[in-house]
């Protein structure tokens, strides 16, 4: 049972964003940019819904583990395998030398920033990625470490329902989350 | 020196959201949000920043726990002596039984957002903690496992100068974060 009186019948962080839609704006805009309208250049939507999905896991936050696990199998060829073989061990997935090297930095930002080395950046940046993919790695990271502890944190209603969830991840991979237009 | 290359001579997080004012802006606004606008009926800024400090000080990133525990000082007739006695110890702080009440929720949203119980919610209701104040503890707490992570994960310049931070409080605690008008 949520600790608040939350809206009933809305998953997750869908409740809190209902329960106060001042500081659901720039949390949904955030992440609309991060995910959503950035994903081009070589750092696709479907790579940084697989780092979201990561750092969940790392976070054992359920709600948004599944939930962007299920955008990343809609946006990537490889589908939910691809999603599963990354949180179970992204080192041996079947993903690309850079997607790993930045998943190795997300890996270390979830404990503590302080933990990434310049030895990681150096690694992530021999793979190719810029300066913004390292920015936005970092920011996924820091950001899915505040989303995980908010949804967790209001002991939100998390549904066990996979359909449930694939059926939301189409639509938070197809129209992304921001409701400013 | 910094992972990527930020502005030069721009402290802590004022350097990644110079890099990519795109995300800077939603980051701004959830802080002007939470700690700046929201501070009346029973649950002032001052309070909300010490919140901040706090968790910053357990996640050992200097930038924002001094920062904003000089935006605290500002604000509470106690100063920095308060500041510095919560991120010490807040049970044994001189602060009111309520704000004891929001740390203790706080203290655990910054470890993992399922360690808050519902005994400590009771607690703090108990004090006259209401479901806003609740939640605004939950995800200023959650927000600042995102900023610390962004500030050190960026291996931002974190000056070491007392006088920089008093002056950087007084603008926080006055103008507060948001750049949109």
């Amino acid at each position: 049972m949520p600790h608040i009186e939350l809206p009933t019948e809305m998953p997750g962080i869908t409740a809190g964003f209902a329960f106060r839609p001042e500081t659901a704006n720039p949390m949904r805009e955030l992440a609309h940019i991060l995910l959503h309208t950035s994903g081009n250049d070589g750092f696709s939507s479907a790579d940084r819904e697989l780092i979201a999905s990561f750092v969940s896991s790392r976070n054992t936050c359920y709600f948004c583990q599944t939930s962007h696990g299920a955008a990343a199998a809609h946006l990537h060829e490889g589908g939910q395998d691809v999603v599963d073989a990354v949180c179970r061990d992204y080192k041996s997935a079947p993903i690309s030398k850079k997607l790993k090297s930045l998943l190795a930095v997300a890996e270390q930002v979830q404990i503590d920033g302080k933990r990434v080395t310049a030895d990681l950046v150096a690694a992530a940046k021999a793979e190719g990625a810029t300066d913004i993919d390292l920015h936005d790695t970092i920011l996924i990271a820091a950001a899915f470490s505040m989303y995980n502890r908010y949804v967790d944190g209001l002991a939100t209603w998390q549904p066990r329902d996979p359909e449930m969830y694939v059926a939301m991840g189409e639509r938070m991979a197809t129209q992304g989350y921001s409701n400013r237009k």
